[in-house]
């Protein structure tokens, strides 16, 4: 009866192989002799359906007749009686076990005999019986460890050639091979387990954006190459000289959908961008993208702290309640206090405004005078580690801005306060300056002036932070829980920023963010003064995410592009449905988009995006798996109006 | 109390407008007389949050305070002290009224003032009271037709120039002039309704295969150019001579899935191919992608049954248990009742074999003679379409195949049988073939020899058929039910078909097909009659999907990309990551892929699949709404190393 049921095979008379048959094609392995047709003849073998995965089986199984399929791991064999092979799918790993005392005398011949064929990694499909293991076979570190499997039927679905590595190797081979061979990668723990949780995660977004009204929208990935778009993949079409470019954001699609009355839109977006590859940046990367009609900043901040909640609590089972609402911060508090716009706050070490020290009032006017303690600095930072963190004081981006760096030895107490030319104080002050900033001998101490207007995303005292907080991590001085979770919003960054090369304005984040301020003098006037209405959540010093409330007016639109960002007359055309939508009845509306492979990186707690990545590209943009990108024919350039540019 | 409750504003300082500030500002529109500062500083308007949307308030609201946001529709002034202005937001419309005898008078004066300023479509917040109408102006057809809010504060947000067309116009402009201003036209109530139950069917779906075990996994579109990849498009990187290929199907991925463990995959993945477009075609387009380990056919085929039942269920409300299992057909019944590989079963008019009648062996040997009975067809069917229908055969593939069209006419009820160049029969068989084929007076009967071998989508006669369905239509003599869904698994396909072109056999699917027989003699020798494991799904006569079960053996794939197809060694190489993949340990595997905007088309009751997607391209794959694709600059296309063919 049992077997009749696995027979669950549609064409009827392909399902039973004789054992002759099989055996016929396991001994053909990895012997070549045959000609290809008698190997093509048992390529496509007939075989039972499973009844169980390999991570199924339990105790309350025992003398069930069940079929597995799945991959043939290391065999083990005891004696010519008794072999164990362990078999994996997806789901888990269940030990399989020939046992030739339990079978008929031809059929253990046959079986032994396919078993001594079987490579690993083969894809197998067994029948058996589910027996009790002996208490001293038991394995805890199994799920299944508490039963094994007595086969008696063998079908090798698809014998593995030798493979370039194996998914249980205890030392993983080079990035590149593994790229290469994705698909043997994939099946190790840790990734599979990502992809899946991966899935989760996505589908745990999806179930509560739509639980909250939103209606998920495809926004087209062939785009139009716009004038800021330096960094977008062009695609050329058949009509010579006409390209698309994909997507970098849907952000005006999302736009346009909220003057389209879509109200509350959402969706986990494939985006493009051509840029120098990092660690963790891939050409084609995910967004979690959303955007709200008739919304403040603060409705899209609570809504992703709700929804952030539940995803730790669904993927990690961790809760963080508590931890709502999340810290807010201005940027300029962010610079104040860490130096940058992305700061790490599970490491406190913060920067200390000492202008209050400073009795120079030009000096006052024009910068910020900072510092920062390195508790027992002189014991945990060596010299060569000092060094390289002067060298980041020679790369930063304010020539004027020179550290000082102090070590506080019990000889020299006083006076490295007294030789200090940011300080340049006296005696009086020498107490107080130490008590407050807490210095004591063995620390290290570094000072700065900086320019009080900032646009960038890190000052010098900043840098300096973050890699000292990476050199007594490496030393296991500062340990923090990889479950640490500290979730930080950004505000009211400036709007624009002068570019470095041309002296012009440029936009900080994107063109549309919505001014704080309703100062227009200001706005006018020194624009690199005004805040905008934007926000980036940052998680563990990482930005995995960023939005605004935009723009609705189409004349405050026009005058950012004309007026502030002094566009040119076909740039600005080519923003006019954008405009022109505006003026058609778009209503106020803001949203966010989060860098979903980044968050899972996190989440996750893997050092590469490529580990949550079902084939990432390396860094030099190439699948190794499928080897792409490649050459393509004359011809085919020719279709799309193209040809290489020569060479002389 | 309940307008502190409102007034929930991320910054509060710009909560509070005066009534002043706000006139002013509507005032200012739509008169431009003033500078832009003037604009710019009353654009963003600060407005209170909606307590309801327009479509939430019932009879139980009544006297509730609220605040609605939406976009102004037409007014009605019924005089300078009742004003009827409907507000519509994306769920639903309600009807505000102004009544000064109900208002202090000034806030009356402020209020009337703002609405006479008002332009359709003009985006707006309203403050008010919820009234019960009076029985006589109950509109039973708006789902707040019941209450009308007594509004005593608005707030002018967006206020809209004069639209090119208004979403409640009865008269639909231009698809043109839609397309161009997309944002206006989604918020037609069938778009809007499209892309939410879009949105509501892709969340079933994900929730179904979440439920049975599938892991949504995300792979590549930028995918590597392959050379069958006649219809792909393209993207150049700044790697001279490298170019991706944008993926038109996650086929590969999918299978490499597979081999990586992944056990059962799905994906909503957007696909990409650059055809000449049809009204059913665009060059980007979304697949419901599905793949499964140790499967067999049935499994896949009931998998789909039971989604779609799920599906139909829950957006449409429709049960459709009582059709499963769907019924099924090989390739060569469809060929033979219906000259098609995708019928429309919802109408009878099958085609018949009427081989039995022809006593030519020679004839019998090479062709099937067919024969399609139109009851009453001499009465529905004009001259000038039985002119067009014999243009049909003209068209043919087939040269030898000609027609023969006869009229049943009671003067001529023996005589055409005779006059027959195919049936070329004795009296003797007149009786009793039109008594098989229930032939009477007034019918019109068609006849056709075809080659038996059929690897085309439609016979002659099945064109015909086709044909004449359609003009039943028009004509309303035949009359279906748009709730008819007629669901048909088409199964064994032919694998190979001779390329009329070049001779050379080609995949009729795409090479990974499993053959149906282990025949190897067969496929070998005549691979034209080798079956495949395939299954189309058919929707009233729309093929909406396909899949197969793959070929796993690496032998096999390599025996059918070098002996069968003859590639070339450059092409095999460019498939060689996928036969390497097979033969290190891929399991058994078959999956399908849906056509998502195809299905959703015929599940809407839609005429374009323009309908069910948000940002449709033109037939030319222009996006109108952002004027896509565009030319884009020299210096661009030399980062990609390419440059326009030059026109000499």
């Amino acid at each position: 009866m049992i077997i009749y049921r696995l027979i669950n095979c549609s064409i009827k008379r392909r399902i039973i192989l004789s054992p002759n048959k099989l055996r016929f094609y396991t001994n053909s392995y990895p012997y070549q002799k045959q000609t290809d047709i008698d190997q093509f003849a048992n390529s496509q073998v007939a075989f039972p359906s499973r009844t169980h995965t390999c991570g199924d089986l339990r105790l309350n199984h025992v003398n069930r007749r069940v079929v597995l399929s799945g991959w043939a791991q290391r065999i083990r064999k005891l004696s010519p009686e008794l072999i164990f092979l362990p078999i994996r799918d997806s789901y888990g790993t269940t030990q399989l076990v020939y046992r030739s005392s339990k079978l008929a005398d031809d059929t253990s011949l046959v079986l032994r005999n396919e078993l001594s064929q079987l490579s690993t990694e083969s894809v197998i499909c067994v029948e058996g019986v589910v027996i009790q293991r002996s208490q001293d076979t038991i394995n805890k570190n199994m799920l299944t460890g508490e039963i094994e499997v007595e086969i008696d039927k063998l079908y090798c679905l698809n014998p593995a050639y030798t493979l370039p590595f194996l998914p249980s190797d205890k030392k993983l081979s080079s990035e590149e091979v593994r790229l290469k061979h994705r698909y043997i990668d994939l099946r190790r723990d840790i990734i599979q387990n990502n992809l899946r949780k991966r899935s989760l995660v996505s589908w745990t977004i999806r179930d509560f954006l739509v639980n909250e009204g939103f209606v998920e929208v495809e926004t087209p990935i062939l785009f139009k190459s716009t004038p800021e778009g330096a960094r977008e993949f062009v695609v050329p079409t058949r009509t010579k000289g006409l390209f698309y470019a994909l997507t970098q954001s849907p952000q005006q699609y999302k736009q346009l959908l909220m003057t389209g009355g879509i109200d509350k839109y959402f969706q986990i977006a494939k985006c493009f961008r051509d840029e120098d590859l990092r660690a963790d940046r891939q050409p084609e990367f995910t967004q979690i993208d959303l955007e709200m009609s008739f919304v403040k900043i603060d409705d899209i901040i609570s809504l992703i702290e709700k929804m952030l909640v539940q995803v730790w609590k669904k993927v990690l089972g961790i809760d963080l309640t508590n931890k709502v609402p999340f810290q807010r911060m201005t940027f300029n508090e962010a610079m104040r206090k860490f130096g940058s716009d992305k700061p790490d706050t599970r490491h406190g070490m913060e920067i200390k405004d000492i202008s209050s020290f400073i009795s120079d009032p030009s000096v006052l006017s024009e910068y910020y005078v900072e510092c920062l303690v390195i508790k027992n600095g002189i014991k945990f930072l060596s010299n060569s580690e000092i060094e390289s963190l002067k060298l980041l004081d020679n790369n930063s981006e304010d020539s004027k801005a020179k550290c000082e760096f102090h070590e506080i030895k019990a000889d020299k107490l006083d006076s490295w306060f007294f030789n200090s030319h940011i300080l340049k104080r006296s005696s009086s002050l020498h107490d107080s300056f130490t008590k407050e900033l807490n210095i004591e001998v063995g620390d290290f101490v570094i000072m700065n002036k900086r320019k009080k207007n900032l646009t960038k995303s890190w000052t010098l005292l900043g840098r300096i932070r973050s890699r000292i907080i990476t050199l007594l991590q490496l030393k296991d001085i500062s340990v923090i829980s990889p479950l640490k979770h500290n979730f930080l919003w950004i505000e009211s960054f400036p709007l624009f920023t002068y570019n470095d090369d041309t002296g012009q304005l440029a936009s900080t984040h994107h063109p549309f963010t919505a001014p704080l301020s309703e100062d227009i003098e200001l706005l006018l006037k020194n624009p690199e003064k005004v805040k905008g209405q934007n926000y980036d959540l940052i998680l563990n010093g990482v930005e995995i995410g960023g939005g605004s409330i935009r723009i609705h007016s189409p004349k405050l639109q026009r005058i950012i592009f004309k007026k502030i960002l002094k566009l040119g007359d076909e740039e600005i055309k080519g923003f006019e449905h954008l405009t022109n939508a505006l003026g058609h009845g778009c209503p106020p509306h803001g949203g966010i988009a989060l860098g979903f492979d980044r968050l899972l990186t996190i989440m996750f707690e893997t050092n590469s995006i490529k580990n949550v990545i079902a084939f990432p590209k390396t860094a030099s943009g190439n699948d190794l798996t499928v080897s792409s990108p490649s050459e393509i024919s004359k011809e085919k350039m020719e279709e799309y109006g193209i040809q290489l540019i020569s060479d002389n």
